[in-house]
């Protein structure tokens, strides 16, 4: 097994510019998975930076990726003591297939919130359900369990609300750091399931800040939406961890599935 | 009074090239109003689009931008038949002030919501109050009545969470529309007033999502944060129009004000 550290690692070719393999195991259908691509352009941003985390990460996917070789072209916009920020694309056959403005900045380990909304509700890990055996591709670079509250779209009985939760590690074993988050806050199953909108959900763009580096164990991912209008809705994660922290928050405008179960 | 409209024009120079002149109206204190330089910037992006609206801006905000002349760049990413997107940046004195990556589309006036979320709790116009008068600059031009329940940092009795609501419009009389709504939704006193944290919060990173085109009158501004640490606050912004309907949501990430009140 590939390694997710090793999958999203980038190779100094010349200054701002980096090589990546893209890997058959973070496919699924024809595309390589978007978070998975995040976690490979920041790799690149965070290499290119004085500052030791990214920050903020508004991503446009413009095309589907395939596996296989792929640049990262990094271009600093700004360089400031707190934060950086630099124009981040991801290429493939010549063409932009994510393009990301990206800032970088360090945070601190020791500081603790001085304010933090409420945790989300979930119930024990034990009673949550697999996504499932069987699995090739990204879904076996995962382990997800999923509230069974937000399951019933599979038996044909959606909750009703734009809404997903999850448990997320990685498979591997792989603790989480801030290229693990990327791929957590794009993995789950679309909110749209539970409003009956089931099938494919391109996401166009998908904007998320880090907020605190993650402590190692399982990651609590937690989706939802506000709106779903004229083929168009938005899909809000946060990601807490282990220890109770929210690391990420993410938000994404899709295009909604066409069929209806 | 100079309108809105007037003051977000922009000329062609070239291809994917505008010229503008960066109001002094909308300035406060050192630097140009955050909401009316993205007016700006997407009215450029929309003129270069062949899509009539700006779906989705994500914009890092590089530098304090002054009144006066600026251009702003398109660059063409990807055109497609539902949405484009670009890489647009203002531009003054020959360097990036802000830089978005702007997807534009043409939202249908005639569709529903499929779903939507709770509209936001407001007292009724009456007891809001203003955001006070002697004004000049950016606060002159707009009509803000605050939610009185998220105004007691005045007398030095915030609410304790990160929140602030107001009703708005602009003070022309214009009604609101994209390019508007760009303006309402940065326009809105910092959420973290409320944790004590009063003073200047500069915007590191702004996205927001146009859902629906607005109706005449009035627009509800709503904020909240989720989390303060290291130094940094999120602001989730909803914008409602006098319909009842949800027509735009932003994330910023900022830094925190250090003064505590």
């Amino acid at each position: 097994m590939t390694t997710y550290g090793a999958a999203t690692a980038v190779t100094p070719l010349a200054a701002g510019r980096y090589g990546v393999r893209l890997a058959e195991e973070y496919s699924f259908g024809e595309a390589v998975n978007g978070g998975y691509l995040l976690g490979v352009l920041l790799r690149a941003a965070v290499a290119e930076s004085s500052h030791a985390h990214p920050l903020t990460t508004a991503a446009s996917f413009l095309r589907p990726a395939q596996p296989g070789p792929a640049e990262v072209l990094v271009e600093q916009r700004k360089t400031g003591r707190t934060a950086a920020t630099a124009r981040v694309s991801l290429v493939q056959d010549g063409r932009p297939v994510v393009d990301a403005m990206v800032t970088t900045g360090t945070l601190d380990p020791d500081r603790e919130p001085a304010y933090q909304g409420e945790p989300p509700a979930m119930p024990p890990l034990e009673v949550c359900r697999p996504s499932g055996a069987d699995q090739s591709g990204f879904v076996a670079q995962v382990d997800m369990r999923f509230d069974p509250a937000v399951m019933g779209w599979l038996d044909g009985e959606p909750s009703g609300k734009p809404e997903m939760r999850a448990y997320f590690r990685l498979a591997s074993g792989e603790d989480p750091d801030p290229f693990v988050l990327a791929l957590a806050l794009d993995a789950l199953i679309p909110v749209v399931a539970n409003t009956g909108n089931v099938g494919w959900s391109p996401t166009v763009d998908l904007t998320w800040h880090l907020r605190a580096l993650p402590a190692p164990g399982w990651l609590t991912v937690v989706g939802a939406g506000r709106l779903l209008r004229d083929g168009w809705h938005d899909e809000d994660v946060e990601v807490w961890d282990s220890a109770g922290n929210l690391v990420a928050q993410s938000r994404q405008l899709a295009r909604t599935a066409r069929t209806r179960k």
